[in-house]
């Protein structure tokens, strides 16, 4: 093959892999819009707005199974080494994770619905609007590590979840309170629950992102780990 | 190359396809002891059980992690098409599910050891017991279905996805009724509720092994179907 050759087949595998990523962000972004919405339709009670996150999700899985194909093409008409097979394999769990994160923000959606049917409490679902604005948070920096490949922020969302863990613990016991003081509310607390629990999941999703960026920047797999072992693993150079 | 160099660089590279696949059996194997196990801690009380299936999760994880470098190495030496390359994904995607069942079976350990120190409900936690089994048979056909390649248990397990999301409510629903006639109830009641639903997320879980399973058959993604719509593309002819 001449040089000429070879680097027109180089710079067509730059853009495909270019393109991999591209439609991961968009993706991430589409997941991050029906996290706030749902986040939003529960906190205001607008069932229409919960509506839409149920009918979109639709989208998330479409998108899955799309990129999930593109990547299995290119594996086998390119057949990558190295980093480039690092980022393939790297997209495959991403989108799989985000495809979850989706059915979360869809649960939630549909705790609005149950919800907006009761009393609104006094605190207008203050403690939803904190977990969820925390989700929200870490799904969105973890796609911006992915977009940036930037380990130290990958690192800091993996710290924060133990946070979320923390507020999520907390509406637990809170509602457990609620529930024995007024055997009334039992059935919205569970909803309440459920709703946190989806959000609490999500950070778990997110902290699964970062951890496939900073196999992506530094191949080494910091799944099951500490989080210190994680931050030495990562900052160590490959 | 000539053909006996070839003949046998291919018999090298299906005794490493066949290891991945025994190795994935094997994890299959300790996870389903885990959920097995975890489910009686819980029924007959037996905290020493459940401590030993937190303990033993490292296994799960640690099997994972390997499986997956393996799979990562494959590609890279063998660069294989079609149906190898097919296994390989399935396999990655497999494993992932796998590590996340053992998580779920982690959960109903630690709900065993709390609930363990408050009195014995009359049904003996039959309820549990019940969608136990379910998920624990589901588990059972999903790794009989890639163990043997099966489309028809792969869809069976499919289907019965379905009858563990219905108990699962049961559940909820009873529950709910005993934490408002009683409520000192609730604690224990929430507990349950948190056993039940690991278990409900294994039959997810399971349901997603099958569809990798015919995925791995048959070259078509089926996620994100209708059960009608998965049984017509899986019985269908590559």
């Amino acid at each position: 093959m001449d040089t000429t050759k070879h680097a027109h087949i180089s710079q067509q595998f730059n853009a495909e892999l270019e393109d991999i990523r591209t439609r991961v962000l968009a993706m991430g972004g589409i997941v991050e819009k029906q996290v706030h919405d749902a986040v939003t339709s529960l906190v205001e009670g607008d069932v229409e707005l919960a509506e839409s996150v149920i009918v979109n999700d639709y989208q998330v899985n479409a998108l899955e199974v799309a990129i999930d194909e593109e990547c299995t093409q290119t594996l086998v008409r390119r057949q990558p080494a190295a980093s480039d097979l690092r980022l393939i394999i790297a997209v495959i769990k991403t989108i799989t994770d985000l495809e979850r994160i989706g059915d979360q923000a869809e649960k939630v959606a549909r705790m609005a619905i149950q919800l907006a049917e009761s009393e609104r409490p006094q605190n207008q679902y203050m403690e939803i609007r904190s977990i969820g604005r925390r989700a929200h948070d870490q799904l969105h920096q973890a796609l911006d590590a992915f977009a940036r490949m930037d380990i130290e922020v990958a690192l800091a969302v993996a710290q924060e979840d133990t946070n979320i863990d923390q507020e999520y613990k907390g509406i637990i016991r809170q509602r457990i309170t609620f529930m024995m003081e007024d055997p009334r509310k039992i059935t919205t607390s569970l909803n309440v629950i459920w709703a946190a629990r989806a959000l609490e999941r999500i950070g778990d999703h997110a902290r699964n992102l970062s951890e496939y960026v900073i196999y992506l920047v530094r191949g080494k797999d910091v799944r099951h780990i500490s989080l210190e072992q994680m931050e030495i693993e990562a900052r160590k150079e490959e």
